[in-house]
């Protein structure tokens, strides 16, 4: 009885220090200030067991925006960028591409030609690079893409130029039994290949827009091939949809940067009981890229408009973050 | 130092003592032979650190069926009953059902009529049982419907009717580190609001056939309509599909029971290193029911024929579980 006894105190002081470390600064990356308060504030509101708005753990999810929330997404989002690469890869392939658009565009380097193509250009590039072969396939691609390239400015690969504040804040919500998960734009077998290493997230809690795949047999051995034609738009009403469909619950937290988050955070925060929605605000030109209202990538219009009516938080980059990248400082 | 050392061995005593006691006897439902001895088997050799088929814990995710594997699915699947059920409910807000099939001989419980319609009868049936409500509305009814219906044959709400031993290894499997996961033909949105209560399988890890949901502001406030047109059947060949789309990754042990979960036992089983696939073989007509071959409901042929060749366990309910319910010996 004494040794069991002995046993429980020296464990309850371990955790007690351990809880106080993490305690003591859980964001390291943040400046003091009412953004990280109002996090720190949340998270602490909705653990306190015994608490008014305590939340139990099967209830605790997050959901995260990728592009633009947890990695950059200028000059151009990554994934077009994967596509624009991969067309140069494939073109040997397929010579009619050089009288072709938007493949002609692409081969000469000229996004200002994809883009005059509209939204058909754009999804005729997607199929023409994310189709046509088996799940696996793609997931090497993805993989060996992401080995090589590097981003324009920073000249480091696409996985490095992610948010070190937010990658930290990830982390706090885990350490007090959150579910992270991603609710994003982008193309859902673009970011499963990578999530779990650089954000911590499973490939089952990513959510993202698809294409249809096909269950076959090729010589005798199933796969799943993947078919130019579109499964799911993960963006704006309908990531309120993706929601439903691979969580089944309602998130208490959600974060987001864009108008293409509004949905998502307005479905989160209408939800009984305590709730936490969050806007990154691009306005720091010197360590990142300063655009809101006007920009085609990131456009954040409605919810600088509304965030304040609605409670929703809208975080500074320049102000509220002391680091924006892993690598600054390096 | 003493102190800690102290509290190590002790914790590694009362460690110990705990996973002994489990050791004894994982699946006591179960009887000795083959069929436990494989389960146990398998979970041993991929639990091993540092065995050859050690398999590290994100990647330990298992699959099963419901209607038939974790749940009775005689006389008829209990979601068509359900079905039925509410369309004698809504019968007074549509009196043209009196004379339009499928709806005329659901309200006489004329079953044969009903099916007598196909596959076009069964999904008018479900689209207006399941369709045209909020996502939260349908939860609630299938909430209620679960309080007050009974099985006809056991006198017991439908989530009493599961299989104890199916309970035992779900238990199991999660206490040795794996993620459970249904994946079954049934609406994901039938199951989701009694798996984590019945089964410990929280909604985000239910994969099932689903509707089309819409974001949409009623009176100010967001909701998730429910369409009647089919999202996604997640049944045989689709069952690999749906488990890309949410898992994102292949499960290395499959449990089912009809040839509906062929290509999700073969698309398990076909991945590199230790892979379990099992079929639950109802055979006993005196605690349950005894079907395959010929069967309309849970039809189980081609997965007879090939299980020895392919390596998957066939499980008799008769010869291998002691119990079947777990309200059996009340």
């Amino acid at each position: 009885m004494q040794r069991k006894l002995t046993a429980v105190v020296v464990l309850a002081f371990w955790l007690a220090i351990s809880s106080l470390a993490t305690a003591a600064d859980p964001l390291p990356s943040w400046t003091e200030g009412r953004a990280k308060q109002s996090v720190v504030d949340f998270v602490q509101r909705v653990t306190a067991p015994g608490g008014k708005d305590f939340v139990p753990e099967p209830e605790r999810i997050a959901v995260f925006d990728n592009d633009g929330t947890l990695w950059a997404e200028q000059p151009f989002y990554f994934q077009l960028v994967f596509a624009l690469d991969r067309v140069k890869t494939l073109a040997a392939k397929h010579p009619e591409w050089k009288e072709k658009e938007p493949f002609k565009s692409a081969l000469a380097g000229d996004l200002k030609g994809v883009l005059a193509g509209g939204e058909h250009g754009l999804l005729e590039l997607v199929m023409a690079t994310h189709a046509g072969m088996t799940t696996e396939e793609f997931e090497q691609v993805v993989k060996d893409w992401l080995v090589t390239a590097k981003h324009p400015r920073f000249n480091r690969p696409y996985t490095e130029c992610v948010y070190q504040p937010m990658l930290e804040l990830l982390e706090y919500l885990r350490a007090n039994g959150f579910k992270t998960w991603i609710v994003s734009g982008g193309g859902i077998e673009f970011m499963r290949p990578w999530t779990e290493r650089v954000y911590g997230i499973p490939p089952e809690q990513v959510v993202g827009s698809s294409i249809k795949t096909k269950f076959e047999l090729r010589d005798g051995k199933p796969v799943l091939m993947r078919l130019p034609e579109v499964n799911f738009i993960d963006d704006k009403a309908g990531k309120p949809v993706g929601i439903n469909q691979h969580i089944g619950r309602r998130p208490i937290a959600a974060f987001g940067n864009s108008d293409g988050d509004f949905q998502m955070l307005e479905w989160t925060t209408a939800g009984s009981g305590p709730r936490f929605g969050m806007i990154v605000h691009h306005d720091d030109a010197e360590r990142e890229w300063a655009y809101d209202r006007k920009s085609s990538i990131g456009k954040l219009d409605r919810g600088l408009d509304e965030a304040a009516k609605r409670g929703w938080l809208v975080v500074s980059m320049k102000r509220d973050w002391k680091f924006i990248f892993p690598f600054e400082g390096n």
